[in-house]
């Protein structure tokens, strides 16, 4: 009998959901962090950062689907784009769909998770051969803290707030971003999860600092079942626009984009959040 | 060192759902299942029937919370209520909260499992000395087949469909509790999960017998982490009501019934479906 090889990730330290591995793809060091690439029965191919699953091709349409069509559903015209993280590519696959936007400026810390998902999930970083895309090997923080009133969209596509990823949940950053939007810009950005305590403690200081900074932030959630707890939030900070009184269905579905987890009734229903969830949030601010 | 103890549900054959478990404080065989409470660090106690989680003192306000109030926030005067299954007491204890209901059937098969958890889940088995509880130990199919005309409200709260609960996602059943059920009745039911294949194969079943009893079928949906992916479906079936168009947001908020994950916000968006759960419900429909 061959051996029996499970991936685990923890999700605090008394819980883990384990996945059983058939073959590994890639495991190694890069310059900031553990880049692996396993392969298994349920979630094919799946990418971890630091222990970490960052995605599975089984649902990453989930993930990549509500950071992207949400804010690109709200904002009337989006023409010049700052991805920050991502490195996967999936993010900019989304993008890429949308002709009207002309530039992508992706400033993603790490250039080996970028070749690796180039060799081993080719059907997520499927989009970097596209001619608007301006690939930049740097740290988010630093990036941006040289723009003003240039982006129509900031999609933050990060790890986690601890490693490489750290900076770009402090108000610094968050600052810079506002900066850096238009006056009638959008940024998204991953929002941590509000179930166990660590990640819920994470959230509530995300949320502390967007409102601390933008004049309109909303929460909306997404049903993601490779992340701890299978329950994400997202942040949505804007300027000006907001995300359901200035969301307009028939526009976004004019343009008979095709995606298997976002709709336009489910855009207004992401951002119901339960009762306990809004109360996490709240407590954060004054 | 003392012993690592860990309980395992298996979500599919190639993946698992770990928890450290720090004492044992039921695992008995009844007549018509495994019965097993644990105590864990980060979900408290928990609740298995034949190795399956069935709820955890952690999260479950989430499932009760929305098996019960999202069909009492539509109908406008429940009187009559049968509950099959539920055994545990949670969806008890949430209809108890209404003055309006005059009686509740409750028809669960296991003695034992009343038994264990009005001693082990006291929190949750909080209301079986209501007096307007009439519970019966009995198989939900037979007891249903011999009511006409009764019922404002069915409650499905069942296992899994194998097992003691395979009889309660029958065709059979469902045409026994549309009988059961009054001119403006509802039957609301646990609808399993849409991201595991089994349970999606469970999930379009359902649906596919419910809209084949029912004139008007949606489905409602949950993040509940303790269950297989975090993505929980409920069904609501109806004679008349629609869980939209005749919900009364401003009725239901006048009661004062606080509510740790339900709101009446999110009662409209938990219809909003992702586009791949809608195109599965819909595949098994003629």
């Amino acid at each position: 009998m061959a051996k029996e090889l499970w991936f685990a990730e923890y999700h605090d330290d008394n819980t883990r959901l384990g996945m059983r591995v058939t073959r590994e793809l890639v495991a190694m060091q890069s310059e900031f962090q553990a880049i692996e690439i396993f392969e298994t029965p349920t979630f094919g191919r799946v990418l971890t950062l630091d222990g970490l699953v960052m995605l599975t091709e089984k649902d990453e349409f989930i993930y990549h689907d509500m950071i992207i069509h949400v804010p690109m559903a709200v904002h009337p015209k989006v023409q010049n784009v700052l991805l920050i993280g991502g490195g996967d590519g999936g993010s900019l696959r989304e993008l890429c769909r949308y002709p009207e936007i002309e530039q992508i400026d992706m400033v993603e810390i790490d250039s080996e998770v970028v070749n690796q998902c180039r060799r081993f999930l080719p059907q997520v970083a499927a989009a970097y051969d596209d001619p608007r895309l301006n690939l930049i090997f740097a740290d988010g923080l630093k990036f941006v803290r040289h723009n003003t009133d240039k982006y129509d969209l900031i999609v933050i596509d990060s790890t986690d707030p601890f490693g490489p990823g750290e900076s770009l949940f402090t108000k610094e950053f968050y600052g810079n971003c506002h900066r850096a939007l238009r006056a009638d810009g959008i940024l998204v950005n991953q929002h941590e999860s509000p179930y166990y305590p660590a990640d819920a403690e994470e959230a509530r200081l995300i949320y502390q600092r967007l409102t601390a900074t933008f004049p309109l932030v909303r929460v909306y959630q997404a049903h993601i079942p490779c992340y701890p707890s299978g329950h994400w939030l997202f942040g949505f900070a804007s300027k000006r626009w907001d995300p359901l009184q200035d969301f307009d269905a028939e526009r976004w579905n004019a343009r008979g984009l095709y995606t298997r987890y976002y709709n336009t009734d489910l855009h207004t229903g992401c951002f119901q959040l339960p009762t306990y969830v809004k109360e996490l949030l709240e407590s954060g601010v004054e």
